[in-house]
């Protein structure tokens, strides 16, 4: 059962406080809460819109706004001429997903072996691209509307009235590496917030996190070298590990704590072809795990130990509310073997593709690959992360986008405590863009993903998180669609199918 | 002795006839002509400003600019009190660039080794970087003065308008692979206009052309694996297939008609492991051949008989005048075994970083490979080269740049033939961006551009431009800057230097 009743009904009363919502939202918000602490009981009645419109002061359509709100979260359920009710079903009636065993890396017959996970997620993404759908829960970018590209805009507009030549000045290939010495700045003051000291000079300006990552592969390890990596883990790092020839061997991750320290310590008494660990230390792609302070530092210390690299994604920590997440990297002051890598994608501007990096003691291997391969960064993205991530308008986005997506979370859960099978068990992560779902084991999401997608839905089936095949009856769902009616109509098809394949009846 | 009289005079009036140059420049253009023609002969007299103010009917500003013009492209020299007088050297009293032994591979001992090339490349950029210098005639980027920054912005502006949220898009990775459809469909009808039939959905989208040329290593080679590439080539391309961990193998390269197909031919016999081979047919970098069409049509058919894929840039041949030149790709109609890449930094925006490719057989592979290593390619740098591209006005800012840089080669040809020791050898290309010269065999570049550096200006040596070593005494000249009074100046410094190593007399 839930366990964290507290900090969600904390999250609620955070909404409903939030001057910056409509007045239905914060209504809605405030009823939720009391969904969420037993005030309203599943099966109760809900106030009548005459009720509402007395209690809060507001005009009909108002009153009906946060009934359909309610409705479309998952809830609310209307009986047509006799009022809205109480939902039986909330996020926290859904299980926790279960602890995988932390002792030992995933068994050998699973581990380390070259399957093509290249050539399924091409073929399953092709299939996706072929498909035409109403709704897709598989990405997890958030959508346009989630973002101010007002704001993003007239930045661009006034940088390039600012420096008029940004577009058509090439950086002399001789005289400096594409980075600008303002996202250098900004960068390395960030990071000194986290906990981080790099030198300007040191940060390498990149397109994205992939190619950070791919970098750093590129850099640390060669063809036929082993890189340990989250199990399961964001299928776009098991395409850059086979695509430079690599193998993976996956740890498992716990959906609390993280990879798990037992497990890789094993793994390094054993493979010595172990090179390289790739870590997402906060809000785990795709469990949304976030490791402890103190796992961070042993796990630190254990790459040191063997002589490895630990390249850790931070991409995900800036959806974590309050204080800065403090990065792997800030405990690594000696030795220089953690890579630091943070995209701006998710959280500032998707279509700009901005990302940087810090390689350590392999930072100058790693400019002369990027360099090599892709010469300079793009000048104008870099000035347009610069000038954004430190101001207060961007700040306020920010801190919209979480509790947006914290709603939306909270909205999905419950939609899948609603519609999907018995038995499902659901991740209930701290931040972030998705949540990760457990089937009863006899369930195959990857038929679940054809029938989706037939039935005009497209979900990120479990085996694209993992080499080792043992994910078949898990799903990733993105959070980042506002949940309005056609998505609850997905979740209730999506569930629906689910329970089919199981012999269950739907639920709903 | 100059061969190409003709060519170089009906270059000039082409100059004297276009209506879109301040008119001092026109007048410029019909006197140096003249003198190419002989018409003006070295030593004598040039008008005086009087003179010029009465036979042309303009101002005494006008005729000095006209004289000041042709004094810094090395036409004339001014005899303080006397008058300007026609100079003794111009470009044709250089001879042309040695032809190398095309009949075979560069010798065993020089190739295919991994020497380091990176490293070497490197240090120097790094070197460079570190100096303080007032002329850059290494880099080969023109100035963003050069191209129309306006419209650019203009048309960036205009595009946010029109779509609002393009920075805050991220493409779903399930729903498409980051091509934009305006940008495919823009360059398929680019490519069918020069001879090559692509489907817009084989257009794939990359980050300049190292990144489509790294793709294309990668997907057709394997660490271990030989590449075929000219000799000398641009270094970009020797760093790219040494951090692929390839071996080059240089095959010998005509300043007139490119790569030697008969050395090339000699290599696929001795060398199984060769599997790729990458070539620039138009206006090859550095030395500006221009592969002819029976060449092309003989390479094509020689890499299909050896099941090598042939790696084409085709980035230079948009500096080519008149008609669009015929890419490799467009006899490539059977096996798809031709790989076209072509990237826009140089022509249209430098910081856009905006380039396309098409992998032929291996395009599925190539798409895997850069959708792991970097994702998307932004949407912003797609849809202003697909709007810009077709545009009247690139159209004219294109013609504008390419007869601009043919002066800036024209000029700087001059002031190669008046300031550099007696002995050096030089390219004369049809386009392009720079020259290629020889120096006598025991000038060391490598020295030369230490002691430039010290000296304020920066070069490229020809170390850069091979892994044989057979180039120390060779150095590319970029001619991207316009040719001023400093450039004067950085060039009679370069070539006293170059005077003193080799034991002559400064020649100015």
């Amino acid at each position: 059962m839930l366990t964290s009743t507290t900090s969600e009904s904390q999250s609620v009363d955070d909404a409903a406080n939030d001057v910056l919502l409509p007045l239905y939202q914060r209504l809605a918000a405030h009823y939720s809460a009391a969904i969420e602490l037993g005030s309203l009981k599943p099966g109760e009645r809900m106030p009548s819109v005459r009720e509402l419109m007395a209690r809060h002061d507001i005009s009909l359509s108002t009153a009906l706004q946060v009934l359909r709100f309610l409705e479309a979260q998952g809830c609310l359920e209307a009986r047509p001429r006799v009022g809205y009710f109480v939902c039986a079903t909330k996020a926290g009636d859904i299980p926790l997903t279960s602890e995988p065993d932390l002792s030992q890396p995933l068994s050998p017959g699973a581990h380390a072996h070259f399957v093509g996970i290249n050539e399924h997620i091409s073929l399953l993404l092709e299939r996706g691209r072929q498909a035409e759908v109403y709704m897709d829960i598989g990405g997890c970018t958030p959508p346009a509307s989630l973002f101010d590209h007002h704001y993003l805009n007239k930045t661009v507009t006034r940088l390039l009235r600012e420096h008029p030549t940004l577009l058509s000045q090439g950086r002399s290939l001789l005289a400096n590496q594409g980075n600008h010495p303002l996202f250098q700045q900004a960068m390395a003051r960030r990071a000194l917030a986290s906990g981080i000291r790099v030198a300007p000079a040191d940060v390498l300006a990149t397109t994205g996190n992939s190619e950070a990552v791919s970098l750093a592969l590129a850099a640390v390890a060669s063809p036929g070298d082993m890189v340990a990596v989250e199990s399961p883990t964001y299928y776009g790092l098991l395409q850059v590990v086979e695509s430079l020839q690599l193998k993976t061997l996956e740890i498992p991750c716990s959906p609390r704590t993280g990879m798990s320290i037992e497990a890789l310590e094993l793994a390094f008494q054993t493979q010595p072809r172990l090179k390289a660990v790739v870590v997402v230390p906060d809000l785990q792609m795709p469990v949304g795990a976030r490791m402890p302070d103190e796992n961070k530092a042993r796990l630190v210390a254990l790459c040191a130990a063997h002589g490895a690299a630990l390249i850790e994604d931070d991409s995900y920590g800036l959806f974590v509310e309050g204080l800065p997440v403090k990065p792997l990297k800030a405990w690594d002051s000696v030795s220089g073997h953690v890579i630091y890598c943070q995209a701006f994608n998710k959280s500032l501007a998707p279509g700009l593709r901005q990302g940087w990096m810090n390689g350590g003691q392999w930072h100058g291997r790693i400019q002369m690959l990027k360099f090599a391969q892709s010469r300079n960064t793009q000048t104008l993205g870099q000035l347009v992360v610069a000038e954004v991530l430190g101001s207060p308008t961007h700040q306020r986005s920010l801190e919209k986008l979480r509790q947006q997506l914290k709603r939306q979370r909270e909205a999905m859960a419950r939609l899948v405590a609603r519609h999907f099978p018995l038995g499902t068990r659901m991740s209930l992560p701290s931040g972030g863009l998705c949540l990760w779902l457990e089937f009863p084991a006899q369930l195959s999401t990857s038929d679940l993903f054809t029938a989706a997608l037939a039935g005009g839905i497209r979900i990120a089936p479990g085996s694209m998180f993992s080499n080792s095949g043992r994910y078949e009856h898990c799903m990733r769902l993105a959070c980042t669609h506002p949940v309005d009616e056609l998505m609850e109509r997905a979740m209730q098809d999506l569930g629906a199918m689910a329970c089919r394949q199981l012999g269950q009846n739907p639920r709903s």
